[in-house]
């Protein structure tokens, strides 16, 4: 793949905002010369790759700022170009004062993504490795950034090449059969061309499969903390994040992009829906708020029930595990304020299954309700692939592999023409050569790397 | 000086949040071998200073992150100790994990400011210096970075360093004659010495007075625009705010710390401060109000008051004029709506001088305006000497130089006895020495570096 990029790209790497230092790339051509321009210190045109240097940045006689410059040479860098790193203080105007001046000596600003398009336009990996340096960024449990790490990695491409190479045999005996048509020869035994459908089929539905758990490993797993008003909702969410927090908070300053209502258990991260409460009414207003809970809660993969031991009845818990059960979302019994619980609805509970009791305001039997919770999304039940698909984009590719794989067995079964089964090859590949990038469109690029942030 | 640092420290140097890299720094004798124990590429320890090298960190079996490993080795870095830099993937939860593995294998967070305070301990450079590290990175202007700086390079500390040198000198006679007071010599001529103090006073009276200026550059001028509601106010503030934004925003994602109320006119930053306009009332709560907006006025360095010229009389705008003179703040008399201006009203203003006329929501005479409120804060009348004190502490410490060298001069007229005479000078040279850190004390360090950020 061959691409003429000459032109030189600069952003800043790191976050915005005021810290002790920040970093501003460069990649391209140009890049070592137009920071040589600006660069008070050694001669950076005459410096081995993988070197530091000391110097300042200057604009004509005026002094913007002292840094470190890291010089990674062709194609030994990120992007496979020349690519310059600038370690500047952390202040954004400094920041916004270098990369003007960067820009004026002939740099332009990088778009979204920009470095690691190239990086991939250069073969430093392929597209779902690229995709997987987004999913690594913004990575925000165990399993997730695992999962986006060994895709960056390549674990995931190479199965997918490898199953693509094998179909490229097939569809060149038969393209070659195509220019023997006359003569009814059949360099491709269809025997083992179903065998390798079927093969790659099964390889192919596991992918598919094993987007359920990804979709939960990069999005959460929706949670709804249902019950009556007072039933101790919000006490159980801020019990269950003060634990969490408490395990992450002694790092100083690394908490910040927690997000309040979100908790890990297990390395899988559970995003709490906030709703209004179960509650039975006869008014219609309240009604329709009614509504939109149970609405929400359909959306949910988890629902933990909670009601109130002190105040609720066996009649008024029942009714609502009736409403749940139809629903049909997996869902927790919890039994809250078991310091305080009367003691008759507690035998009358009796008669239901599987209730964990807690109190929440104590913080008893936390972990009881977690294990119950763990349980009821156990992971291993969710994939039976050791690799997982996180990529919505790569899922529709393996959906439409999958179709055109389906239709190339129809094929066989019918016994259709060698140009119609290609043709029907030829889709399966293209749709594979999507995934890795073996296949692109400009579009395709621009739509995959406008959602990398500015920088990367 | 000699300090025995023996531990490792660590923390994220780059802004918090999410980003393409992010920057964790260690610093310390063992910061190599520890980087070394969780980095499988090259062996560290066996690198040259100043080199980078590509690899990746793993607790034990478990990669965290594919990273670029930057090489400081002692005394060649920022703070003369060896220094290790790990540019890792942005991610909150990716740094998390790599701080915490590097905890885990010896290196301890550091606190606010701890490498900057390590630089000033292995004498990379001074106190002030040291302080101006921390102004730099906060500059969020032309002026307050020049100056900054300047000051981080040495500027300042230069001169405070020279005229206690030269002190010095002086207090080492005198307490010589102290060793032969008996036989009543005089190695120091009183004469000199008294030449001396009066230059050093002149100096350090031109600093003082420069900190009238720093503060403006450090902290903005703060300004109020006052006027009665619908004068125009809040359109004033967007036509100025967007104006500049306009200039700073060609660089997308760097204006984000922009503060919303802050604008920059010719280098600089002018804070306004949001009243509730000026109103004559009767209402005695309302009246409080108003109250309280006299109160904020007298905070400012500069008002605009601003009047309506379709709606106010020359009676009310003369009324106003005569509080805000009482006042005693310089202010800048504007009329807006020109465009829709009452025709007598403007006739009847012709009495009353200097008054800008514009339209905020047109955009009307904006330089006009602009040019006035740089004529009012000019630099040039707020110091005679090139060089800039910004910083509270240097201030306070020399007003105290400034007390303890008149102490001498008063010693030298009244004719007192050496030893009185030398602890005067000790005295101006204790608080000249706090400046540059040459007197320094573990509190005064505690609380420099306290106020700065993490991984600085």
């Amino acid at each position: 793949m061959h691409y003429a990029i000459d032109d030189t790209i600069v952003a800043l790497s790191t976050p915005e905002g005021t810290g002790a230092i920040a970093v501003i790339r460069l990649s391209g051509k140009e890049a070592i010369a137009i920071s040589n321009r600006v660069f008070k210190g050694k001669d950076l045109t005459r410096q081995p790759s993988h070197t530091l240097h000391y110097g300042s940045i200057r604009d004509g006689e005026k002094v913007l700022d002292e840094v470190v410059v890291s010089l990674f040479v062709a194609p030994h860098s990120f992007t496979g170009e020349d690519v310059v790193e600038i370690s500047c203080h952390g202040s954004p105007f400094i920041v916004r004062q270098i990369i003007q001046l960067l820009l004026k000596h002939g740099a332009r600003l990088a778009t979204a993504g920009e470095f690691t398009k190239r990086a991939f336009m250069h073969g430093r990996f392929d597209l779902a490795q690229a995709e997987a340096v987004a999913d690594l960024i913004a990575s925000d449990s165990e399993i997730s950034h695992k999962t986006a790490l060994n895709q960056m990695r390549g674990g995931f491409s190479q199965e997918i090449k490898d199953l693509r190479a094998q179909l490229v045999h097939f569809a060149s005996m038969i393209e070659l059969e195509l220019d023997f048509v006359e003569e009814d020869v059949e360099f491709a035994s269809r025997d083992d061309l179903r065998r390798l459908v079927e093969d790659i089929l099964r390889v192919v539905n596991a992918l598919i499969n094993s987007f359920a758990l990804g979709n939960v490993i990069k999005n959460g797993v929706p949670t709804v903390i249902a019950g009556k008003p007072n039933a101790g909702k919000s006490t159980l969410l801020n019990a269950l994040l003060n634990e969490e927090k408490a395990i992450v908070s002694d790092i100083p300053g690394t908490t910040r992009d927690f997000i309040e209502d979100e908790i890990l258990l297990g390395g899988i991260s559970f995003r709490f829906i906030d709703t209004a409460g179960l509650r039975e009414t006869t008014d219609k207003v309240e009604a329709i708020g009614v509504e939109r809970t149970y609405a929400k809660m359909k959306q949910a993969s988890l629902i933990i029930f909670l009601f109130d031991l002190t105040e609720e009845t066996i009649t008024s818990i029942q009714k609502d595990i009736n409403v749940l059960e139809n629903l049909g979302i997996p869902f927790i019994r919890v039994g809250n304020k078991i310091d305080q619980a009367q003691p008759d609805l507690l035998k009358a509970l009796e008669s239901i299954p599987d209730i964990v009791y807690i109190s929440a305001e104590k913080r008893e039997n936390l972990e009881g309700l977690k294990d119950k919770i763990m349980a009821l999304v156990d992971l291993n039940k969710f994939s039976t692939s050791g690799t997982i698909v996180t990529n919505v984009r790569h899922y529709d590719s393996l959906v439409k592999t999958k179709e055109a794989l389906e239709d190339v067995l129809k094929g066989l079964d019918s016994g259709i023409t060698q140009d119609f089964l290609a043709q029907d090859i030829r889709h399966a590949l293209h749709y594979l050569g999507e995934i890795t990038g073996e296949i692109t469109t400009e579009d395709l690029l621009g739509n995959i790397f406008s959602k990398f942030c500015i920088g990367k």
